[in-house]
């Protein structure tokens, strides 16, 4: 529809996401750049490389100074990247205190600066939302700790879970990326400064101490030129990736549920359409899962981004910029729709009843034969559940009764007790605490 | 920097498309859907599925009809597609008439007839473009079709061929694809019009009459429904791809002509660096490998929408939304920057000249030796080569000086015209030749 | 499981194909390879650069030479490409006709020219298995021509269709991929003849001839070198992915269909489980699943190897013997999976029936508020359907029913008749009929 | 060329891994499923679900059964998973304790826990191979710590560098990695029980009490059950895509260097030709990049992987077993070849210096510019840098030469000392020492 959906007027409420813009917009990224610029003359002065009073008097001044991305539009085409344009401009405002501004960078120190702090703020967002929806997931999961449902497996009707384990399997990928989320952090939130050629060659011996200087400013945690070394990048990378296959799918296992057969579950409020009164598509889940597959699209962008030629790189760096903001946006915009589905998540326990009671109890015959191997060999147990299920059937009976019935089961146990709902919920309830036992601890 | 890259105020002049972005644009988009929903009324007053006076009226209204996409945001997130509030929004404006629009169409018909009239103007810009960048790599093959140069093989000077022959490799892949394009073209533009579930139910047996009058009034070539065939939109993928690819080998080959250390040629103005004057990026060419890079990245997009589940499906399909057009205004740049590098384009013979010599000639030695064949067992003329090899880096003096010289070369030829630039173009001329003469035929 | 599945021994069996792999068997690539010598040595008497007898001479031996892979496994490592090392060893069994053999040619030359003579005996055997793939398609799809089952958009039951236009939008990505298949065999079928930079400059002016008698002694097509141009070996890796994209859509409609909840159709044995005696399995649509998604992943490295570096690119090239075997086995295991699914396919018309009958009709809204628009407004119809639907629900009666019962529809048309099966087939039909007559007409 | 490349005898030897591919085999996988199986007896017994004695025999015949992986084809392409063939086959040679065996587990228990312990040894032996290149690594670099070369940006050269220092960015991202690892082992090295539908729940009360007794016994750590949960699988496809990007940084760097009009350094034997005896083909590096293109290309499929349907998904499961093998030795082959390569690796530090001075030394502009602003303003300093650069040219004399010549400069410093190579590489120097001081400390 247009190149730009997550920005568009027609798309972008219901792709894009507004916070996650407003974070990623081109305007904050030019300011970030400012900042960069205006903590570098900091760091300049505070290791001697320029005059105090001169590092004072610009950061003063870029602090108050704006700069309108649409200015630095004709500069970037021609150099490829924004800084010289920008410091250009800078320059023109500062007088000649504009000679010590850029002190010894490279436009790539800058721009990966910039990014840096673009994506510290956006993994404050992100981190804030997956644990808003881990929050939601968790009550939603509590809420159904005692709604029996049929597990599936390869399609295929298996044996009873909780609703409440269902909900907890889709925790569980995000209860790992939030314990995993520190450490990316810690990974990506580092500074850069590496000059031209990633030696720092330009300010000579000050080259740590200037590094040193320049995270101190930016709250960033110091680090050696980076420049061609993007494994930061490729981890983030990652975990939005994971974040992404994560909500779909849980966003696939809601679709399914609410499909016209099946019905189980409900969530979002539902598309209509003008001429099909009856229908209720899914429209938030089917979100989910394009802007899933959407990020993970674009992740071979950073791989192949992460292969720099020497020094640096200018086609393979570039890809980083088409990449990460879509990735950014569209995994925020998932997180929402998650946390939208969540929380109007509603069931429909009857239905979910009446399916494990499809086919007279198939779905129990596992437990049955389990609870009979308790006193026979197995494959007598697995033979008399066959015969219990032929009988059910034939008779149009439930298993616990067929069991209750026939020769070799009668009498071994009450069956309607020991394969009761709530006996199949207790195997889903501890595997349940199990999950949500993790959080906060791996 | 931004999820917007190609709209961009700060990147869009360096890798996003003025022309393309128009043709794309979301404004464009809605106006091509109101042109499909004025199509398929005439169509149904055609064939008689609507009064033919509300049919004129429709179309008629319908042609001065602009809607603002902004208008549009709410209900698509609502629905998950534009059309239903697209629909309202001009129903509120037909009176009476608008009971008739839309008449037996899905929203999938809308948007994929609308994608399609979007394409048949990027197609037709793409192809005058791929068009003109032929005609510009021809002109600088034969300005260069007596230039001698290194070819290189696994990064290896290897044996002499012409730049022309070099450029003409450049347009090789390009030729093959303008050759492909018409039937892709006619693979792509047909009429979607398959209703709720695909046949066409609503308009009951008028579905196949109603389908080629709405084609006549699109000027698009007929079809079954495609809903769930996406073969046609995974073909423009691949031809996208394909110019991509093309181009990102010519520009690899311009970053590496160009580098520091080779300077055989250049293109585009280059790029300055703010503390390195004797630098001159390759910005246009890095553009053409970041813009091919990342189109080859989006088709796997195409691909995984082309499984669509059942009649419809909302979450594949839209995922072509997001891919289509970026990969639309990506290759638009791409074409553009190599026009500009074409053009531009010069070539250092000296230097060209003085890479073939270095080494004493030893590109010069498949050559030597197969002339050598002539006159004795193979094997003998390529230790006899290996010999005047070794004699021209003793004497610093040339390959075919050193023939002249030693016994068993010597007098069997002369050995400076029989191994001349001259004798060295006569093959790549003739290679050169059948390249071009492809153009048009294949 | 093991890096070599598709001869794996636990593997192979599912996820293999034993007719691919023997064509894709480096032992047969072996043999190519000393075909095309043999051929090049036929080419180059005809056209005079060697001996006429020693042309026979070789190709004579050539025809009773084998080699032994393993021979040629130590020397492709220490190449890169194992032409050296074959050429070596034909050598050595050659005498002093030795010589002449591999006369001119790169180790490109007769790789690639190899792999189109083992790509050639593929497409023979894939055409053959899409063709009997239709063939099944469309007696399945003419089987089912008149068995009604509900069309499910988004996940949604939508409006009827015959479950033989379901099958027929199986077939239909097919017929376009079997018509566009005799272009890519073209395209891809052309003899490969550069020598060592593309210019064929060690063959002087028998360039063109050589290339022309080398096409005609292989069957194949005259082309000029194509080193660099891998737009040939897109188009084959587009085509396989999108029978793949073609098979998977099928089989994800097969495993959904086969659900437990909805088993409205069944194909294949079905995979059976050690503790779960109801299930099964949907075993061969989920391979067909998986190996479509397997030669999707693999597409983008065909993209990579397409922007070769210069004259010719070792490592570029090499991603194609890499995913081009893989994709050719996936998709020749998945053809014949998707065969014995679609000759194994049985229906369940009844549930067909009742899911359409679940909601008491409301499949057959937008069929009844299109009835009644013949009648009245429509917006009118629609409400009217929709009191209709209400009534149905409330009285537990079908939605024709109702509408003989109330007022506003009760008389307009016999309403069973008007919305009977047989009504719903025609659209259904008239649709299937328009994409099987596509077929061989594209 | 082959669909099996890594166990191929023609390109195994080149791309393929002895060690991986034993440690990677079927052989071993069916051997670790039957250490799964018997760890599963003991455990079963010491948690008493089955009886101690039944379980030490089984764990006893278990220890001396081996299973053909051939007899396990069928069962496998029967049941799309080879666990039932392989109870079944096992349960034949236990006489009645059969019964007892595999209790409770579903096939992906085994399989998945079969899987880690496969990786478990990768992991082992990929964590050597990478200590062992940063050893090596770390050791070229610190012998080229003051081999003094141009450093390059976007293909241009930018400043000085030391050799030293390159290398030491190769070793950089690795570094990162290695830091990584036990990480990423702890969060894949866990158990997997989950039972049917992943609530353990034919195991009663004792699922956890199993799964705790099963870890203990596998050696791994005890987790919930992770059927749907791939993250762990991700986190590890992350990290081999990560290894890989690293080495083709590296393997990208080296074939630029050796290109013939650079020849500044030289790794690996080098390919020959045999028509071309001047040739050197970098046949290691492409190697590595080609190896490191395929499992970049691979990784998508573990993402996709990660969504899968319900309580199990079959089709998305299966795309694990083909992707991460091939990972796995292709990243194991690409450190083979690294390893050879960097320590085989050479130097020209002639060559490198003489590419410094072409140019007359605009390598060191950016050096004079900012030694100069410690004297006057930066623009001012910036233009006198011009003014020198243009007077080397014309007098062909060098940058610091025309320093101590012109008027502005003269005097200010002895130049040639302040532009020294010794000063040219105290920055290189310290940032080497800072990025190898990070191994073992982030």
């Amino acid at each position: 529809m247009t190149p730009g959906p997550f920005d568009s007027a027609l798309l972008g409420p219901l792709l894009g996401d507004a916070q996650a813009a407003e974070t990623l917009s081109e305007a904050r990224f030019v300011a970030h750049m400012i900042t960069v610029e205006a903590a570098l003359a900091r760091a300049c002065g505070a290791v001697g490389l320029i005059p105090q009073d001169v590092a004072a008097r610009l950061s003063d001044a870029l602090a108050q100074t704006h700069v309108d991305p649409r200015d630095l539009g004709a500069g970037t085409a021609a150099a490829g990247v924004p800084v010289p344009a920008l410091v250009k401009q800078l320059q023109a405002g500062l007088g000649p205190d504009g000679q010590f501004l850029h002190w010894g960078a490279t436009s790539q120190d800058i721009v990966d600066c910039a990014h840096v702090l673009q994506w510290r703020d956006m993994l404050d967002m992100l981190a804030v939302r997956v644990g808003q929806l881990l929050d939601a997931l968790q009550h939603a999961s509590d809420t159904h700790s005692d709604t029996l449902m049929a597990g599936r497996t390869r399609s295929q009707v298996a044996t009873p879970i909780s609703f409440g384990l269902r909900i907890a399997t889709w925790a569980q990928p995000l209860i790992a990326l939030e314990a995993a989320l520190p450490d990316m952090r810690a990974r990506l939130l580092r500074v850069q400064f590496g000059g031209a050629s990633g030696s720092a060659s330009a300010v000579g011996v000050h080259g740590a101490a200037l590094s040193a200087a320049l995270a101190h400013e930016l709250g960033l945690a110091d680090a050696p030129c980076w420049h061609t070394d993007r494994m930061a990048i490729m981890a983030l990378g990652g975990w939005l990736a994971g974040v992404s296959a994560a909500l779909a799918k849980a966003a696939r296992d809601l679709v399914t549920l609410g499909r016209s057969e099946i019905a189980e579950a409900r969530a979002g409020t539902g598309g209509g359409s003008s001429t099909m009164p009856q229908k209720s598509n899914p429209v938030g889940a089917e979100a989910v899962i394009t802007l899933a597959d959407w990020t993970a699209c674009l992740q071979p962008a950073l791989t192949r981004a992460a292969s720099p030629l020497e020094e640096r790189d200018g086609a393979a760096w570039a890809l980083e910029w088409l990449a990460l903001p879509q990735m950014g946006v569209a995994t925020a915009a998932a997180l929402r729709h998650a946390l939208d589905l969540t929380t109007s998540l509603t069931a429909d326990p009857a239905r979910m009843a009446a399916q494990l009671d499809a086919g007279h109890g198939a779905a129990l015959a596992e437990a049955a034969s389990f609870a009979l191997a308790a006193h026979m060999p197995r494959p007598d147990a697995q033979n008399l559940v066959k015969d219990a299920l032929a009988r059910a059937k034939a008779d149009d009976i439930t298993l616990p009764q067929a069991l209750d019935l026939i020769d070799g089961s009668r009498g071994l146990a009450n069956w309607s007790v020991e394969l009761s709902v709530q006996a199949q919920l207790a195997a889903s309830e501890t595997m349940r605490r199990r999950i949500f036992a993790q959080r906060g601890k791996i």
